[in-house]
């Protein structure tokens, strides 16, 4: 198992349209991309920092994941992902056989195209866990 | 105003004895390094991935900031840290000016040597932020 860095940092906000000004201002940086990821029941906004991304996260849907994160805790912090390096079924595979508890059993589709599999916060000290793999480099 | 990267992400555990093999195995990495910060009532856990670290804080004192944070949250992510390029002090000046509140005016001693400062959560969206300069690269 690798994982190379942190792909993204997943933040529930509110508002994209309150949040995306106040997170520019704070960072010093332009949000690049905004996508609608209708499965997940989210609109997205991207910051690039480092090797790793802000996605502020707005709910399309209160009875979406996190429309009924944000009925409950508020804005914040909502995931944590991480980049696998040698393949996101395999990692997925060896964390299932370490007894680490899967969401996800075999990779789906998320923002930017991106392969990815969820963990539960049951198995990885109450923080939601994301693997992801880009498919250009799998 | 730059800031360069995610310096590190600070997860707020319960006990560092549970959590850093529970890390180790999660993340496929070694923790590098454990430290105590007397001043913040928090021994530290660190990790590498990338350009950015997971810092695991236990708290030595449940009437510090880490011991009070888990008696209201729970354990979870507690702080996002980012590295300041042009200067820590110059870094929050400006974001004074534009009306960001600052729990810290004047950088101060963390972890690793760096020198750090907190911004308010009422002004970054509820994510409680830190900003750190590596004094040997100021």
């Amino acid at each position: 198992m690798k994982l190379s860095h942190i792909e993204h940092i997943g933040i529930a906000v509110k508002s994209l349209e309150i949040s995306i000004p106040l997170y520019e201002e704070l960072l010093g940086l332009k949000c690049y991309a905004v996508e609608e990821v209708a499965e997940q029941k989210v609109k997205t906004a991207f910051f690039k920092i480092g090797d790793t991304k802000i996605e502020l996260l707005e709910s399309t849907d209160p009875e979406g994941p996190i429309g009924k994160f944000l009925e409950k805790k508020g804005e914040g912090v909502h995931h944590i992902a991480f980049a696998t390096e040698d393949g996101l079924q395999k990692t997925l595979d060896e964390l299932s056989g370490k007894g680490i508890q899967l969401i996800d059993k075999t990779p789906r589709k998320g923002a930017e195209g991106m392969n990815i599999a969820f963990l539960h916060p049951k198995s990885t000290g109450g923080i939601l866990t994301e693997l992801c793999e880009d498919p250009s480099k799998a």
